[in-house]
């Protein structure tokens, strides 16, 4: 058999490769896809995110055990966004819960940058594909809610928790911006911390803000450790699908989802076809040297780059 | 008199006016700067970035000051994000050095997203070359270190500054992942505060990790309300300046800048392609509609898309 009917006949290992190799943006993981596409968009996806510290992953692990529970499959795909100056993962120091690596119906991932950010958008959403061909029936997506790329990566779930924590205090001004907009549900996790209701507070006033859409996130209160308040945000993120299906917004939403990831790799795959043509007698390093030295300017350099794609 | 001959004349106005078509992506701000390209790469531009509350408008403000005192003619361009959701914005809501406005030989100004944030990058770049054009010796770009977006903004500048406070704790990890490392020179702010000593080693400690280049940045403490160690950062910055000219890393980073902001620019005109090809009877909206229906793959349609670029 090859990987595709592998994949198919639920061989984990070759769930285990295509993911090495969506991880590695290896063409061979695009063709598989390609071939099985018709089996993907059955699986809902959950987006989870929030600050460094938030106890994103315990909470996923949480909420993963409780649809366990109800004999639901989990992939789990945690985006471990490395840096070139520290050398070190936000997220990969983490400890998983045991018991969940053992259990055969969830499978978790950790999807490391290995490069370029635009590449780690690409590579999760192969993965998303990959589990969801597999045939799992929620796959949690979970990034540090630092950098916009991260955002752009979380944006394409189905429903976004966003799990903030007591005393982030001014802070939360950081993350509102550009940030918070996207939660479809929050967690307060920590809860038993000093805070926690005038984070809650914090949270329902900006929500007041926005109150023009159909949906009101729900706000509640977590302690992910002590299994505490599990139950509460599982039922909302289920309201959360519910209202999704009911009001066709989750086929709006998965398309505008989908229009931006045909966009993007469309404009990388134009990058590459720049790059590309050095051996023609032509090279974006002789052009950036004519601009540098003021031969010729950045815009007109564009436009000859355009003009040159076209033809 | 036209646009360009008044820049070229020193009229303050036809820079507040090229700096607003600027801004607004308007494309006579792109047809004036290319007439007027070969006046560009005059001006030094320092980047400003850091964690929101560190006080990077009093910090350029003060450093404006101290060029000012030595006779140079400064740039501010202050990168003010502004969120969806909550409306406000960031640095919107700051007060500038009053004597700053009065004075001729500086010129301030805050450039909103409006709109997309791949928007506000292009904006800011035009922004900087109208400055440049306009003979200002030192231009500052201020951003608030939250997304990779305005971390891309201020890595264009031949200095980057990261601006630090004591206190930041746990948060330091998150700004670690992909921001710590764009720094040329660290001033930890509000160094009169407890723990600016420990701010201070873990900074150091960071860069001990990075050892391998040339340029070791250097990490001062100022309090920059009192004007305390302005002379001693301002000082630093021209060691880099230094460093960059002698070393040639002066060209080689502005080219790879160059190289990033052209294929920026190329990638947004395709993008515009694609979007302008519904009046073809194609749409991107129709491909879309295919994907969710599963009646085509995401990674066929892209490549359609660009075989119709092509052709």
């Amino acid at each position: 058999m090859n990987l595709q009917e592998k994949l198919v006949s639920g061989d984990i290992r070759a769930l285990a490769r295509l993911l090495t190799l969506a991880e590695n943006n290896d063409p061979e993981a695009t063709e598989v896809i390609k071939k099985l596409y018709s089996r993907t968009g059955n699986a809902y996806v959950v987006g989870i995110t929030g600050p460094p510290g938030a106890g994103k992953s315990t909470l996923v692990d949480k909420l993963a055990k409780e649809l366990r529970s109800q004999g639901k499959t989990i992939g789990i795909i945690a985006v471990d966004p490395t840096s070139p100056f520290t050398g070190g993962a936000i997220l990969g120091d983490r400890i998983r819960m045991q018991d969940l690596y053992t259990d055969p119906g969830v499978f978790i991932r950790s999807m490391g940058t290995r490069g370029h950010l635009g590449g780690l958008s690409k590579a999760t959403q192969a993965a998303v594909r990959a589990m969801d061909i597999f045939g799992k029936d929620y796959i949690f997506i979970e990034t540090v809610g630092v950098g916009q790329s991260e955002v752009d990566i979380v944006k394409t779930a189905d429903s976004v928790v966003m799990v903030m924590m007591p005393g982030l205090g001014d802070d939360i001004q950081a993350i509102k911006a550009g940030i918070m907009e996207i939660g479809d549900i929050f967690a307060i996790n920590k809860a038993d911390r000093d805070g926690a209701d005038r984070t809650k507070i914090e949270i329902e006033m900006m929500l007041d803000f926005n109150e023009t859409k159909d949906w009101r996130p729900p706000v509640s209160k977590v302690i992910a450790v002590d299994n505490s308040g599990i139950n509460e945000l599982m039922n909302n993120i289920l309201l959360h699908r519910n209202y999704l299906q009911e009001s066709g917004e989750l086929e709006k939403r998965r398309s505008r989802s989908i229009r931006e990831e045909l966009l993007s790799l469309v404009r990388e795959k134009v990058l590459e076809l720049i790059l590309d043509q050095s051996g023609k007698g032509y090279s974006v390093e002789s052009l950036v040297a004519r601009i540098v030295s003021r031969d010729i300017d950045i815009y007109t350099a564009a436009e000859d780059i355009l003009n040159r794609i076209k033809n």
